[in-house]
């Protein structure tokens, strides 16, 4: 078996079920490196927000290179492991064969892959297209990742927002920690965590589970730690909704105010972002090599 | 001469410097359709925005690919003309005459060209490398940017930034003026509106100046408009210190809460981004051709 | 109706049944260059030609952004109309309206899809995945695409490649006629042209048909122009194994001669490829803007 | 110091200066593979080649990411090393320190940087721009660039090409050498390699001398073996060339025979092309995943 990367190693480290660790979403370099800042244990590379922030839909529409290379610029810029979300993997699991090794060689620490058909649909959308892969098939698609090697590999099953049961769920979740996987991520969308407790409960544990709770916020994250299950928390989408609002309402404010003047203390300064573009490290260089 | 692009046609209509047309910046296409919603009358598709968003200084490091598929995104989701800062023109006035049509070809608006040296630093930095290139040579550089002929063609110039005086920033309009640009951007960072209101009284009018108030936020749009002189007033980096800020306190309190309930009153609904990313649209598509 | 671009209608005249178009395949903007001097009546925008530059399968590997900028960088550099390989149009019928107006907006004259599933394989692979989509579903892929509205569409029947027959093949062009396509691609792979040869005679002419003779060279373009059916002839993939043959046997050379004297006179000379990359052009604009 | 990558340590392993690699230039990754296969030491990224494939000059005018995501790509799908070519480092040693880290991450086994002025221009163009940069400010570049610290930095001096003489290239090479290069490219276009003999004869031998012979043809590899001073012969052009005669040939039979049927046996066949996609690997994933 191949080693590890020394971010997937990190993030495998933290995967603990007894104090899972937490993602937070990322749409750019920027909101990765103000997530590692702020704490969180790792960066949600997330198809979603990369979408929203391109004002296109969340279904297979933005190309593979755009979120590629968008996980490879946010290692770049700060040290928390990257968690790629690459969908159903850009087709079969000839495309996944394909595509895998070139995260890896962006130096993600982890890909995640989902079980629906492509091209996909947004998990949360009402009335979006939910339709899964035959099991056997989606098992070549983790063990073609899988073959990728020094990089985790997390199967997402859709079988809850599917409507397929908790039964189908936890067949399929087995299925693909036999396949590999190294964490199983359960999604729902209910409006309470009833349906994912319950399906936590009865997870046996071969690998530890993934949860992104943005349907039901009240889960605490030391109500999920308590279940002794979950090795990871992804906060799925909170980077861009923060942003549109503050956007939404700072834009509204200098129309309304005619002028730039009253949002200053409102937004970060320009400093601020001086600094969050690397200002020091430039300065560095300048003095060390610019003649 | 070559007809304006629809676009650029809008933005030249709107160059009146009894009432000057307000930009914000955008650095995705999210942010731009954001900035339209609320009624700005361009998007300032800005470098200094950009590179922040890949947390990398503004010193032509993003390649220039980059931006320009950023500013043809931006122009694909949302009607407002685009204006787009290249910087420099990413070398001498033959990287201006290749780079030009490509803008052109991705539907801006206007492009905006400084006269500082490749590679460029930032206007607002610190210290920064702010040295000039000389004037003629800056005026092929305007020449070669307008022969792409179907959009406007904005010339920015930096004297003031580089310390030259008032004399000499009003010398280079002119001969920008002169070498067809069609306006005229003149960027000032102290930290009062004064340098700037004598330039614009002493602007003699040949084409409408453009301004960007970041340093002098106390400028209202009323003032500037009383002026007569300014026919573009561009807020330079307001949507990124916005979404800065906002993810910051929304990722600090999360991590405080051990939670995502607390925040979810004060950022945009899922739902609210699922509009934004164009779902009427994309029901409408489905509708029609999925079978 | 949209009004067609330029170059669409300059390729739309040209698809005359008594006297077919003929396009050479391109893998890059020079090729396409040499494609047009040469004097054939467009360029084949050709994923094969793409994939193998690439060295990678022709098998939906390549993202849609790489040929996407290759499409409008051939476009760029040479003034014949561009017919662009869109394969099985990257998903389905939404991937299709969301990918075709990005190509319109690239400049081509024309987009080619099939109703092969997605992802797709090679038409001429032995052995390889030749599932074809329900007709109407391909319709409705047609349909999305016509309504990008200001180019051609092609629609390429895989039906005798997945050995369903000439009544199928027949029965699926003319559907997708109906469905709005301005021309039917009928592919073949047998060795020899009778099978593509009763399909044309047994065409009713609704719209011109296109071909691609590479498994039947034989049949000559006169042959073609006689059927009075077919208003466009491909040569697939002759710019790649040209290049091909050639660099081997350069390379070849070059290390059993040990020096690079003796391939001199076999190749194009440094003075060609500075022509070909456009000096005159630079020179002009060294001469008319650098100063 | 940082140990080098794997393919950086085995091109400086083959930096014999008794018996010097060879190097074949590539534009794409199909041109690599043909390279390596038939048994050239190195691959060179050539910035040449790849402007002439997009049928631009190579002048600084392809963004910098076209040609980093080319040597990405030549290095997945072949095993020898490759030498990107990063002109003058994209900008001043801001960019150099930027840029490099970038190429390191895309496996590249060495840059060579050449100390022109940014926006460079060709160096066997006639009457091309050939202004050089003083020599503490390139070693100030090489020093950026060697602090990417686990690939080799080549220093290119076109003092020759600029016509500064032999005892100015002598005293640049030695510099770039202190600075940490690990070879010295030393450019000529005489038409004779009298030139080149006298500087290779008089190079002191501190680091390896690299050479481009395109312009003096008649200087074979055992000759320049024999001289005891350079570790590296970069065939520098003639892929392309050898590529651009065979497409005109070709395309200009095709028209002139009306029919693809005599091309044939002067070119690659389909399956030839077939197997340098890799067509076999691509059937091992299947066999291993597909289901």
């Amino acid at each position: 078996m191949t080693a590890l990367n020394t971010r997937a190693a990190t993030l495998r480290a933290k995967l603990d079920v007894s104090r899972p660790a937490v993602a937070m979403a990322a749409h750019n370099p920027l909101a990765a490196k103000l997530a590692a800042e702020a704490g969180f244990d790792a960066i949600w590379g997330s198809g979603f927000e990369l979408s929203a922030s391109h004002a296109v839909p969340d279904a297979s529409i933005l190309p593979m290179d755009t979120h590629l290379e968008m996980m490879r610029a946010m290692g770049e810029v700060q040290e928390a492991p990257v968690i790629a979300d690459i969908d159903t993997g850009f087709g079969n699991a000839v495309n996944v064969a394909y595509a895998v090794p070139k995260y890896a060689a962006a130096g993600v620490a982890a890909v995640v892959i989902e079980d629906k058909t492509f091209p996909k649909d947004s998990s949360l959308r009402p009335g979006g297209r939910q339709e899964l892969v035959p099991v056997g098939e989606f098992q070549g698609k983790v063990e073609a990742a899988k073959a990728a090697g020094d990089m985790l590999v997390i199967a997402r099953t859709e079988a809850l927002i599917a409507g397929l049961g908790q039964a189908e769920a936890l067949s399929r979740g087995a299925a693909y920690a036999e396949a590999g996987a190294d964490a199983v991520l359960i999604h729902s969308r209910q409006k309470t965590p009833d349906e994912i407790l319950a399906f936590c409960r009865a997870w046996p544990g071969q690998v530890p589970l993934v949860l992104v709770p943005t349907s039901y916020p009240q889960l605490s994250f030391a109500d999920v730690g308590s279940l002794g299950k979950v090795g990871l928390i992804i906060c799925g989408n909170h980077a861009i909704r923060a942003a549109v609002r503050a956007m939404q309402e700072t834009f509204r404010r200098i129309l309304a105010e005619g002028g730039i003047a009253g949002v200053e203390s409102s937004i970060a300064s320009v400093s601020d972002v001086f600094a969050l573009q690397g200002d020091a490290l430039m300065r560095e260089i300048e003095k060390a090599y610019l003649r």
